[in-house]
């Protein structure tokens, strides 16, 4: 499909807070957490999604037209009722612009960049803003180190638009699978009908990030492996054509994994994990926009984006930026 | 885009409660209700929103091949991870199939169709289920009389496939729009980053359903009669050309507005508010499906699915069926 990323923006939060900061908190020590999870320090924010991602969202459009849809890609809404896009236009200080959310965890980006590429491709809109903006800190639950350790806050946009023939930008294949049989993995069990916030049962652990991180490791790393050989035999390219890799930031050894298991280089594994932690459905667009800017990934290459989220889902991009 | 309604399927609860069951709770007459929202009885389901969901897509798959898209297109999620098309899938005894949620509240079934049709005009996937299932009744907040008698639980599924050019089956026509100045008139402030639950600032009312019904209604006339004039021009179609109104049913005055102010003649404007209530999103679907099966919404014949949401979103879909 001939889409192109028009425009890009992040909003990391200001505040850092270190390993060491939160080691106590859990009863871990900083090196249990370096070791473990690979996170050195996160970003924690003191503004709500909606700002983060407005922020993002402004650097995206870059005083250009406004879009002529709004897509909220995020993990965690701000609330039930409306859902969060609604709350993106408003503090971009629009008003009109139809929008909605697609939620996948954090998968939601990716989700949203095919669905956004199909609505281009059939002449739906032409200037689609997607908004990535999760605030995972909110959610830690202290009880369980792993988890807890691994979650930060972020934002990140982009703004895509049809891209012509001659013209760089082309979504080249992207493939999903979701495996309910993995739905227990990862888990916020409150926040909706199941153990509502009035149901008397509902306990505090259900409000809380709950996520087996060596279980989803033992079955993903095959099923994503599986991933990345369908995306080459049906785009025709070897594993060297890929110029970058963009992995969702799920924890230090998942990154790694693209590298021990998936056999690519180090140095074409693009990493924001060890400063920014995992950021939910804002860390692969984070991670994507991070090396944009570090003008490490370039137009014209070839950029697999690829992750892992809650359902247990896996999903890959092959998008030639 | 060339897409048709291949199958569809609902999940009515089996227990009904009446106008007159709700009215002492909310400290107001059988009369009152029936005046202020016309609903005379609405469902009360005992079974959560996947299974729901799933009992309709079953019927919506009707026996044939199984999709390779899900879309849950809810008001209100069962957990707020992972996405609810998780669950759908699970009770559905499926795995390995691509799903996600689309949130719009209200207008999710409206939102996915058009997402769905895009999807497959441009050959991503070929036999998509959409799930609306929802549960409004568990977040009624019995203090605002006039939106807790107005709520009720159900869920519809359809399937879209690709149709030929000589086949019936198109969506002809779609248009919305977001307006954030209206975010407050309708909302659940939990279950998300802003009213945590776990934050103490976090009211029981903040969890329940809240709806400003005479707000939304002053603003929302004009603008969805709007909607119906832009479509119409676009099409090139005239109002005797529309075969049934398909409204979501927001409430009983919601439905009447598509014949006094729309000036559609009554018999072609589908109402369900009645004896369902208002469903959330499952309620446009419910009502579209519960005419097909009656056997008025024929092959061939010019639908206009219409409605407003929470953001504030008006919606309106023109298809071919």
């Amino acid at each position: 499909m001939n889409i192109k990323i028009k425009g890009y923006g992040l909003y990391i939060p200001p505040d850092i807070e270190t390993a060491k900061d939160i080691a106590k908190r859990i009863g871990r020590t900083e090196e249990w957490i370096l070791n473990k999870c690979g996170v050195k320090e996160r970003r924690v924010s003191k503004i709500d999604v909606d700002e983060m991602g407005a922020i993002a969202g402004k650097e995206a459009l870059n005083g250009g037209s406004e879009p002529d849809l709004i897509i909220n890609a995020s993990g965690v809404p701000k609330q039930t009722i409306p859902d969060t896009s609604t709350f993106y236009q408003k503090a971009l200080n629009l008003e009109g612009i139809p929008s909605f959310s697609i939620h996948s965890t954090c998968l939601s980006f990716l989700v949203a960049f095919n669905t956004a590429s199909a609505l281009i491709e059939s002449k739906v809109y032409k200037r689609i803003l997607i908004i990535s903006s999760d605030r995972g800190t909110i959610g830690r639950n202290y009880k369980e180190p792993e988890s807890a350790s691994l979650l930060g806050d972020g934002a990140a946009a982009v703004v895509l638009e049809p891209s012509k023939q001659d013209e760089h930008g082309k979504l080249l294949y992207y493939t999903m699978n979701t495996w309910p049989s993995g739905a227990h993995l990862t888990e916020v069990r409150g926040g909706g009908t199941f153990k509502h916030p009035q149901n008397p049962k509902t306990k505090i652990s259900d409000n809380l990030f709950s996520m087996d991180g060596p279980g989803i490791y033992k079955i993903a790393r095959k099923k994503v492996y599986r991933l990345v050989l369908k995306t080459l035999k049906h785009t025709n390219l070897r594993k060297e054509d890929i110029d970058w890799v963009v992995p969702h930031q799920a924890s230090g050894k998942a990154v790694d994994a693209y590298i021990s298991i998936g056999k690519f280089p180090k140095d074409k594994v693009c990493s924001t994990i060890s400063n920014l932690g995992n950021c939910v459905a804002a860390s692969l667009p984070i991670t994507l926009i991070t090396y944009i800017k570090k003008k490490k990934v370039k137009r014209g290459q070839n950029i697999l984006l690829i992750g892992t989220g809650a359902g247990l889902s896996a999903a890959c991009a092959l998008i030639k930026y």
